[in-house]
């Protein structure tokens, strides 16, 4: 078996991503606090989410109007619109975040693009995925960025073709079962999961472990060794 | 001369859009009038939409949160918490509008698509372009969507050489001299301006009039055959 393309996952993958949703998470529900308790909160907010994923899609600039939203519905119109302001400045902070990447990202990276073809491959926010893949450092050792609206077999399909030589050949890396390797091995792709310490309830989905194309690794570190070992086979 | 490939603009080329957002506009002045004239109000929404640009990018999203922003800025807080979920309903409805083909739009596209490869090159939101271009019906027509965060020289030498045979061989058509025209002039295209009646402030620039590679159109229906000339010639 030959692989010629490797595509990776961003947030959560290549750099910290949920852990900046989690801290504005706190700072929402430290706002709310007098209106609300923190369970609640939260509950409403993952529905809002929930509802308007086919409208907003993925991304920080859904997110915070999600925010607004539920600050809204939760006090009836009561809440104070200073706090509306906070939400706001919430988010923006988490447009210009620093980025930085996760440890071991850049070694893998500069092994992999020696003898594969890498793809970015994202969900989120247009921009804003251009930008932390701008500010990353990481973008020369892409042949390829993708920033899709969803994750499923046919969009795997689509980039490991117009990108590489099909899916067959290619190995999708991500964190999150649900959008990286399930899809990705219903394409025919190989799938790596590299698991962050935190997930998303919404990308939440049993590992498939007994499939042959599968495997999860420890660390991205392991990805050089097993993408080899794939084409060594 | 032989033209390979034709990229056109999707907002207020292919369907309204500009409309849509003055109608927008015209809902938030009408609910902030108790706080506030609407020369000033436009005025501070345009340039807080100038400066979160570089943030939040093209699309509706992004309008919302300038909107929300703005009417906090303009009333020091004291806007009423009904008028900022009026604010978010109205965002929400952009998303959710139908989609209809401008006039003679079905026709040039049908008559170009049989003898040239169409790209889609558009900005905004990459959930609602996509959206968008389903409900319009056009999506077969043509053989690439490009949604881009920022329309220079750059995007269009890149995808005329992914999708066509390189810029010297295509044409792009558009409304907005700003973002369809001049930039892809300087990418060694051929350019084609087809004027919509209203231009967002942003996009406003004069047209390049000698240009030897530049049209005005009356109407979208005139592509075709012009594009047929330069072929001809």
């Amino acid at each position: 078996m030959t692989i010629t393309t490797v595509g990776l996952d961003a947030d959560d993958t290549l750099w910290h991503n949920e852990t900046l949703f989690r801290l504005t998470h706190r700072r929402f529900t430290d706002l709310l606090a007098p209106h609300c308790d923190e369970a609640t909160l939260e509950a409403r907010l993952a529905e809002t989410e929930k509802r308007n994923l086919r409208l907003y899609g993925y991304g920080v600039k859904g997110f915070t109007l999600s925010m607004i939203e539920t600050a809204m519905e939760l006090t009836d119109g009561a809440v104070e619109t200073s706090v509306i302001r906070e939400i706001l400045a919430a988010g923006r902070e988490m447009l210009t975040e620093p980025v930085e990447p996760l440890p071991g990202v850049d070694q893998a990276l500069a092994r992999l693009s020696e003898r594969y073809r890498l793809v970015l491959i994202t969900k989120g926010d247009l921009l804003h995925q251009e930008q932390k893949l701008a500010a990353s450092g990481l973008g020369d050792l892409f042949a390829a960025v993708e920033i899709v609206s969803e994750k499923d077999a046919d969009t795997y399909r689509r980039v490991f073709a117009r990108h590489g030589t099909g899916p067959e050949q290619a190995v999708m890396a991500g964190n999150s079962v649900r959008s990286d390797v399930v899809p990705a091995l219903d394409a025919g792709c190989w799938g790596a999961l590299i698991p962050y310490p935190l997930v998303w309830a919404h990308e939440a989905a049993s590992a498939p472990k007994d499939h042959p194309r599968y495997v999860e690794l420890g660390s991205i570190s392991d990805l050089p060794a097993w993408v080899d070992g794939i084409t060594g086979q």
